[in-house]
């Protein structure tokens, strides 16, 4: 049973050069975003931080004691710039040991591929205490420690990880989201948006501009945790623009 | 005159709930990453942030504090939820107050639009002592105060805002950098690349993997601020590689 009344938060740590090179765009950020949110857990924060063993440990060690899970992205692959394991064994203040199952797993999916080496044994690391996150794509499973979840880099690789962690993690009532868009500048009604969060507690506004066939327009998402506050907020919005003149499109433009 | 040895770094806060929540996926740290790299100013960290005053507060003072620049984007717009302006303020410790020429250049703006009203004003509201960046897309400016500099959310305008700080921050020298892919699974050359890199000081090998056409396969990207050392690099890198009969493909795969 999931308490109702409990927030569940998560913060993403995405480690890597690549993003902060801007040679890589990222794609964790939503597609763990998005995961989390059906999960019944809100991502609070997200940092990207480099290939720098101080960097990681820190987030590391802010970001999981101010929530209830925190994920990594990238860092736990076969190379000398793999350091995620490492950064969160020292945040933990425990060793890395390698986890046996994580070795069998890798022998018997390295055994046609040439067979394992010290480098593909590094992917057998982990910091002690910790346990598989199942991986069907390649090889190398991710790893849970505490409330720590490491995951791959490859979005193709997280998505797979994530879809082994689904349902398994405790969450609260997920947030739900509904849409009402308008060919209308949201500076012209900034006070009905107002008003209308205002009156309608328990649920959020927010406002996305968009100029698009040479007109200006916006969608304006409305969230809660109930489907009946969503839906009476809608409405009052939806009525809010036509009292005005302006018509609303259900669902978004 | 840019100091050689000097490291200019900048940090950038995205602001945004929708990028926590999965619904928009962002675009703002890749373009903003890659224009601080020709600037010559490396981006270190990167934080997401929600439309939450402390949570914005927070951020601001630890990464403004810690690097030459602090960019942020997102929260500058007209509604209720756009409150980045008040949070850099309230981070400086000054007041918000109405810029004179942010005020010119949104009436001037809105005057074929239906005029300016109190939401547009609010485009107008800087921290004290700002000075405004240019926006040639939409009406708003964006904002430069002290170490920060205020952007868009949207990324086309971000862009834009970038464009108009082309060539006026000081920066370092430029981190350069050159590629060598190769067919082969990062797992069977993981001693390689460790010793070319600790070989060649002044580099950095970072190791990109990816599953094409049925077939394992890496790039290697090589990061220097001199071009002798990159090149010396990647044809040490090229060499190891045909020295085992792997065909390095010079510029990637």
């Amino acid at each position: 049973m999931t308490n109702d009344s409990r927030i569940w938060t998560a913060a993403l740590i995405v480690v890597g050069d690549e993003i902060l090179s801007g040679r890589t765009q990222d794609k964790n950020i939503a597609q763990v975003a998005s995961w989390l949110g059906v999960q019944g857990i809100r991502l609070r924060e997200v940092r990207v931080v480099p290939d720098v063993m101080d960097a990681i440990v820190e987030a590391v060690n802010k970001l999981r004691a101010r929530n209830d899970y925190l994920f990594t992205t990238g860092g736990i692959g076969p190379t000398h710039d793999d350091i995620t394991v490492d950064a969160v064994a020292r945040a933990l203040g425990v060793d890395v040991v390698i986890h046996p199952q994580a070795r069998a797993i890798l022998e018997s999916y390295y055994e046609p591929r040439g067979g394992l080496n010290e480098a593909r044994l590094r992917m057998a690391r982990v910091p002690a205490g910790a346990n598989l996150i199942e991986n069907r794509v390649s090889g190398a499973p991710g790893i849970h420690v505490e409330n720590v979840f490491l995951m791959a880099g490859v979005p193709g690789i997280t998505a797979q990880m994530l879809d082994g962690l689904t349902g398994k993690l405790e969450g609260g009532l997920p947030l739900l989201s509904t849409t009402v868009g308008c060919w209308v500048a949201e500076s012209e009604i900034a006070d009905l948006l107002r008003e209308t969060e205002k009156a309608h507690e328990g649920c959020q506004i927010g406002s996305y501009p968009f100029f698009r066939e040479g007109k200006t327009g916006a969608n304006f998402v409305i969230r809660s945790v109930s489907d009946d506050l969503l839906k009476a907020c809608a409405h009052s919005l939806e009525d809010g623009l036509a009292a005005i003149g302006r018509f609303p499109v259900p669902g978004g433009i």
